[in-house]
């Protein structure tokens, strides 16, 4: 394949694999899986989980779901607080396909009973288990029960469960932390069931749950009624510092031409920056920024990351790679080295279009609109 | 205006504004002013300094350069070490312009001038004074001399000037630092000239200098003979908390919707993450981040930031407000707020389109290019 600019590479196998692995572990504890598109946000990888017979997913827009809802997905979870500004919006995809919205207030369902007509209104409630983003707290029995009383009791709407999404888990130190947090939320889950019923409210009460690192390094997610993590589909290296996957998992790198050499240094610059990558970071052993490890392209893919070589720098069109001698020695002006992502949402966002190693192009939501 | 997602507004007559001041300056002292277009990248803004007089122009990427030749542009830097990968295209862009090629090394003129056929191509030399991203060390003369000598001894190539870009202004603490970095690159620029004399070379030697907080911030600019900055059209918080510009001269501002809020932490959600802003950070007080300052949108444009009220964190669509209590209790989910952003060139490139404040559209290179 020939790069001459930033591209973004998908080696179809590794995710694929990814997808089956993480597919058959969830089918194994019983759970519904519904995995979320905003990482891919591609057509054409979302057919691949069709053709597992994955028939509902998560999306983090309601241009994502217009978009997939467009390609005949028919069950679509809008996994982030309902926009009310988007209403109109809002009433054209509910004619495309079955939209779950997410709400964590009253004023929200209100505003939705009154403003959407038609079949009715599936909503989730959102908890917050600890990642402090948004949700009702999920220790907050009283608000909790008011919101669920108030859905169960509008003709309009239906309860279509709980969400929680554990993005702590990626503050984590190591996988043992990262299973805490699931433990913990597990047991938060089981503590607000048991005072909802004292309340009265005994049936079953549903529960979405989705982050990557913990669906990953979790095996029993039997706890659960829905999974709906998604970055697994192509990992990154966010994931392989948590222990959520191996770097031989990651399926996506961006191939990206060495424009310039600093011997003193010993430093590479690659055409490849924050519009390509995003400006995310891990911290190196030194306590400063990573923004990528190197990897060299190879007929069948790319190898492993090169010892003691990272991007240590990065501005809006350049990234800076520190690196060994004899890996300096090697590189020249001209050459294509691979990125192995920090964060690959935000990457696959920014490129807009990807290839796979057999050289097919995968366009996105990103390629489609402007 | 009616905003139902994420939308990046423009205050043209702040940008107009902004453009006017700059442009004066560096008339006034003697300077040829050749602005970075990497911030806007938009043919309709591209159109004001071509209004104002302005015929020569900056890019950072090849895509960059032929989108403003379309639109008439015939003298464009692109600022960047040439990528090598990229030949065909460049001998496409220089049909349409003169386009001044970055080399920071022998090897990459060989490859130029091998592949490269038709008029004369102009090179600028990077010279690094300190950012460390790419160029030649500016006190290293040797290297400096080699390649001077081989570019005028090249009958296919000529020598344009040394190309500086002081990137590492944005890590100094206040305005007197930018100032000193600037102080000092002009001395180093006077000691690689007098060593050069020394080597025969003793014909007048072009500086191009760019960065937008040195070039705000020093009022006289006549040791160079080009400024190249960019981001003083639109401006952002990177540039006030140096001391380049006022609050007041922030040209931009994303609009998002309030989707949630928790009581408790007294915190205000926006549908608007870091595919709207990017992830650019600034130390807050406390030391933790601030991806973003709040203003209220009014009829004619928005407000100052309002006081201790800032994005503390951020996710793909998410971000979340720490506010005050007053400022908490006014704002309502479905309400639109402001956000000065952090860094003007990320956040406009992730936007892809902007809205005048009279409502005007204004596409830039990625509403045209998927």
């Amino acid at each position: 394949m020939i790069v001459k600019r930033p591209t973004l590479l998908v080696d179809t196998v590794k995710a694929r694999r990814n997808l089956q692995r993480i597919h058959q572990k969830i089918q194994n504890c019983g759970v519904k899986f519904r995995p979320h598109f905003k990482t891919h946000q591609s057509r054409a990888v979302g057919r691949w989980f069709r053709q597992a017979g994955i028939g509902s997913i998560a999306v983090s827009s309601l241009k994502m779901a217009e978009y997939f809802a467009r390609d005949g997905w028919k069950d679509i979870t809008l996994a982030l607080p309902v926009n009310l500004a988007e209403i109109e919006d809002i009433r054209r995809v509910r004619r495309l396909c079955r939209l779950q919205l997410t709400i964590e207030s009253p004023v929200s369902l209100d505003i939705l009973v009154r403003k959407l007509s038609g079949p009715e209104i599936p909503v989730c409630i959102e908890l917050d288990t600890g990642q402090h983003r948004s949700g009702i707290p999920a220790t907050d029995r009283r608000e909790i029960t008011t919101l669920l009383r108030k859905v169960e009791g509008t003709a309009e709407t239906t309860f279509s469960g709980f969400l929680i999404h554990d993005g702590h888990t990626y503050q984590a130190e190591n996988a043992r932390e990262v299973r805490k947090i699931y433990k913990r939320t597990v047991d938060t889950v089981k503590n607000l069931k048991t005072l909802l019923s004292r309340e009265g409210i005994t049936r079953s009460l549903p529960v979405s749950y989705g982050d990557t690192p913990s669906c990953s390094l979790v095996e029993d997610l039997s706890a659960m009624d829905e999974i709906r993590c998604g970055n697994f589909i192509y990992y990154d290296l966010m994931q392989t510092r948590l222990g959520a996957c191996r770097e031989g998992d990651i399926a996506v790198a961006v191939a990206a031409p060495v424009i310039a050499k600093n011997r003193q240094r010993r430093e590479i610059v690659l055409y490849c920056g924050a519009v390509h990558l995003s400006k995310e970071c891990l911290a190196g052993s030194d306590g400063r920024p990573v923004y990528g490890h190197i990897v060299t392209l190879e007929e069948s893919g790319w190898s492993a990351s090169l010892p003691r070589t990272a991007i240590r720098s990065i501005s809006q069109e350049h990234a800076v790679i520190s690196t060994t001698p004899a890996v300096y020695n090697r590189i020249s002006r001209g050459d294509i080295l691979g990125i192995l992502p920090v964060h690959a949402c935000l990457t696959v966002h920014l490129m807009r279009t990807a290839k796979t190693l057999e050289g097919e192009l995968i366009t996105t939501l990103g390629s489609t609109v402007a």
